[in-house]
């Protein structure tokens, strides 16, 4: 039989219902200890609601990142990287988004728990490499890719290392917490990674 | 009473076997697992003997990698960071070690496991990035003020961010394991932070 339209909004509902809980049960109380158990008693589901649809809570979490990432998306107000033909500018615009993202506990609890759980759990961390990390750095990738067709880089730059010269900096102070993440830190970056620090003389 | 020269080694043993204990326990079962109790079996003491010298268990592992960092200095062969006058000849050297330590278990595995317990945990990860993480940043600041103050970086080099630029790649590329930790990639990283990726016209 055919689902209702009615059940099929139910159905819609309470997916959305547990993503929300896993999301805010892993920045509570981390990757370790969250249990699908918690997860429905939050989303107000029964246990099997969620097997139904995920097989652990890996890929809960997995599926939760990603509409969290979409949502994100969708806040900014981009879809894709933008390209103005100003390199520079479309650097600085994502990267200002992506701290703005950091500095905001509803991003950052669960990125931080799933990236800490993930830099210990080589498995996980590397379904979530897959799923999450790759398409976004390849997202950059196209973009300096442009840039560098356009003749605006150099023509022998490695575009992964450019992408880790990029988030790494930004990543680092954000794992490690060792200073604020502020629109001019991102800034510096980017002028820095295309400008270098070598004195020119 | 004043100890004897043979209680003295004993309680050096005793200290060396206790922070090796913990070293290798937490890369094994993580931070938040990690027990006194089990430090000290594996170790061969008594609990009474690690809560005599250290109030906790970050306590432990904080002299545990400080001692850890020590033994990777002596056997590195070098004491502070190394001024040759060739800038990038000497980042090249130490991010060159850097990786090696990365890429050996004995180090990477209690620095990957306090690193994630530190990124979930603020207070502490406050208390390693004090004690570890910036006396290590200061080093590569330290020789880039040499290298500012000789003309060889740019005048309003931010060097706080240029430690970040090199050591965010790489420490970026280690906890997400999002590719191989090589010689090249640490060498590539020097060179394009020196130079920056935009083509020169």
């Amino acid at each position: 039989m055919a689902k209702t339209p009615d059940a099929s909004r139910r159905s819609d509902r309470s997916r959305r219902a547990i993503l929300d809980a896993a999301l805010e049960l892993v920045g509570e109380v981390g990757y370790n200890k969250l249990t699908i158990e918690a997860i429905a008693a939050r989303a107000g589901v029964g246990k099997q609601t969620i097997y139904r649809w995920w097989p652990s809570k890996a890929a809960v979490l997995l599926d939760a990142s990603l509409a969290l990432a979409g949502d994100a998306g969708t806040e900014g107000g981009w879809e894709g990287f933008p390209d103005t033909g100003d390199l520079a500018a479309d650097l600085k615009y994502v990267l200002r988004a992506t701290v703005d993202e950091m500095n905001d506990g509803k991003y950052d609890a669960p990125a931080r728990a799933l990236t800490a759980a993930g830099a210990t759990d080589p498995a996980l961390g590397a379904q979530f490499n897959e799923k999450l990390l790759e398409p976004q750095l390849a997202l950059y990738e196209e973009r300096l890719r442009t840039a560098r067709d356009a003749g605006q880089i150099a023509e022998d730059t490695d575009l992964r290392l450019a992408v880790e010269l990029l988030l790494g900096p930004l990543t680092h102070r954000w794992l490690l917490r060792t200073a604020p993440l502020t629109h001019a830190f991102t800034d510096a970056i980017v002028d820095r990674v295309l400008g270098g620090i070598a004195r020119v003389s």
